[in-house]
């Protein structure tokens, strides 16, 4: 066991696109956990693109990091030290912790990392991306067998499994990604019907038309601005558009604006909601039970881009809005003993 | 009964603002009803902002009107002569007729009138507005007690009956409109707890901010652009938007911008949905039941601004964009017999 505690900081709020300038990399000591508590190594940390909403001083539905604070996010991690009769030295958990070596963490708000599967998994398709993924796709976007399902950043820790779980309920998938090699990816290897280079399909409304002959019955959103308005332009009466994320925006430094949608909705008694995971809590047992059945009967597929070092965690988050991970973006702090 | 029958035909598309040049005045002859169908003389025609965009040659949930053909919607009427075996001379029915005189119905698609309260009403409170306020608000906006309901064009035809029905349901209301007269009466005798005038509020967002100290949990949208962005940056976690009307965007000649605000759905968990009444069909006779339970027992009012004359129909329907009714916008055309 090392003696100090590596530690990621919020160094100053990012205007506009983030920059490594904006993280520090610092030395502490280790903690010694109080009743209650656990003291976890890091062995993966998770970097998603919600956490660049955290770095602003704004309200939302989760509360800003603070300036010259450890940097926090999905991980998962080795039991340490227990103070929590819940967890024993050894354990694989999973939970909120630092970007650091080790976290303190509430026993409390910590889970046992799944066993089935690689560790890992509990950062991507059996956690908060396959969860969301699931939810947001079944519940907000109740695909029906025959229909079109468009998902944006398709590409992704949770592009994927939407795109993944739409096949599985029997509709045609159409992925929306920034590279040929991801929609070489979404295509062959997990079976999606269609993928559209935004980058260089020039006219975004034309590839859509071509791709969705029968129009967009769901819309999985995580990326908004003009692709969003693209395919808000091909959608079906009754279609529903499942907000997710809206990553084409988190890094402006001025609102944007674009062309006034909602009459577009209306015409089409059409539905869009927000989509914030945390609220499914209560059935996260039974998604992840579903989620798990899928992976092991090869139904489901995941890929992870993984980056080693917790001093290249920065790298791996500004790399999101690169565009430059197939599947999901995990830095690896540390290996289990 | 006169023998000529004069009509009001779309001269032409409007680019922008309709004018009366859009419109012409010609006289035809009588038709006679062919089997099943039945010759109504027009007693009352609704003018209603959805026409507007019936005036566009443009796909939406209903056809365009044609260039050159009567225009239509809907009216109250006695029938003259019937040849379906549902309805008689002298019967008041209401459906969709030509802004006309005189016009063949299929049996059909007609309805009696109602019986206990006058004919016009049928246009308004216990016609389709009355139905779009009942069913967008009750299943779209699903307002709780103690909840707060904004609506935009609150003092219109569906706007006055949204603003009461959620204080029927124990809401705070507040409604935006266009002109102090229009709020004062939905103040003073409709019973909203609010009412912003947005031409004279100044700052809208901090107007709203003051109206809904406890922020909004259901907007329902009948005016669109600039006060739907200002409610929307007021909305409540897990907020209902219901997109029932856009009228500040239906004259434009330009496709309008806006500021992108589904990022402020997305951290919300809000939800938006695309209301169109005839989606809601099947349930008409129980919305008009309970709609009319209520006007009897006094809990329900609501005003007409009646222009008398089929010729000064285009006038009426110019002045829903000017903002000129309270209540239903209607022209009498005839007396009953």
């Amino acid at each position: 066991m090392n003696t100090t505690n590596r530690q990621i900081l919020l160094a100053s709020r990012p205007q506009g696109m983030p920059t490594e300038a904006n993280f520090k990399l610092v030395e502490a000591i280790i903690p010694q956990p109080r009743a209650g508590e656990v003291l976890v190594r890091t062995l993966y940390l998770s970097v998603d693109p919600y956490m660049r909403g955290r770095m602003n001083d704004a309200k939302s539905y989760i509360l800003p990091f603070a300036v010259g604070e450890v940097l926090q996010g999905g991980a998962v991690g080795q039991v340490v030290q227990s103070d929590h009769p819940g967890f024993s030295k050894g354990d694989i958990v999973s939970g909120m912790l630092g970007w650091q070596d080790y976290s303190l963490a509430k026993g409390d708000e910590l889970h046992m990392a799944p066993t089935g599967a690689p560790v890992s998994t509990a950062l991507g398709v059996l956690g908060m991306p396959g969860l969301t993924a699931y939810f947001g796709l079944l519940d907000i976007g109740r695909p029906q067998p025959g229909e079109t399902v468009v998902v944006s950043g398709a590409a992704g820790a949770v592009g994927t499994i939407v795109g993944q779980i739409a096949k599985l309920k029997g509709c045609r998938v159409v992925g929306i990604a920034g590279s040929d090699e991801k929609n070489e990816y979404l295509r062959r290897e997990l079976g999606f019907d269609a993928a559209i280079n935004y980058k260089t399909a020039g006219n975004l409304r034309q590839a859509l038309a071509e791709a969705c002959p029968d129009g967009i019955d769901v819309y999985f959103d995580n990326v908004g601005g003009d692709i969003t308005d693209a395919v808000i332009a091909r959608i079906n009466n009754h279609a529903r558009i499942v907000l997710c994320g809206q990553i084409a925006l988190y890094n402006l430094e001025q609102p944007d604006t674009g062309p006034r949608n909602f009459p577009q909705l209306l015409i089409h008694s059409a539905t869009m909601t927000g989509f914030i995971v945390a609220n499914y809590a209560p059935r996260f047992r039974a998604g992840l039970s579903e989620l798990t059945a899928w992976l092991e009967e090869g139904k489901l597929k995941y890929r992870e881009h993984v980056v080693t070092g917790l001093e290249h965690a920065p790298q791996a988050f500004l790399g999101l809005f690169r565009g430059e991970n197939i599947g999901k973006q995990l830095v690896r702090v540390g290996a289990a003993e």
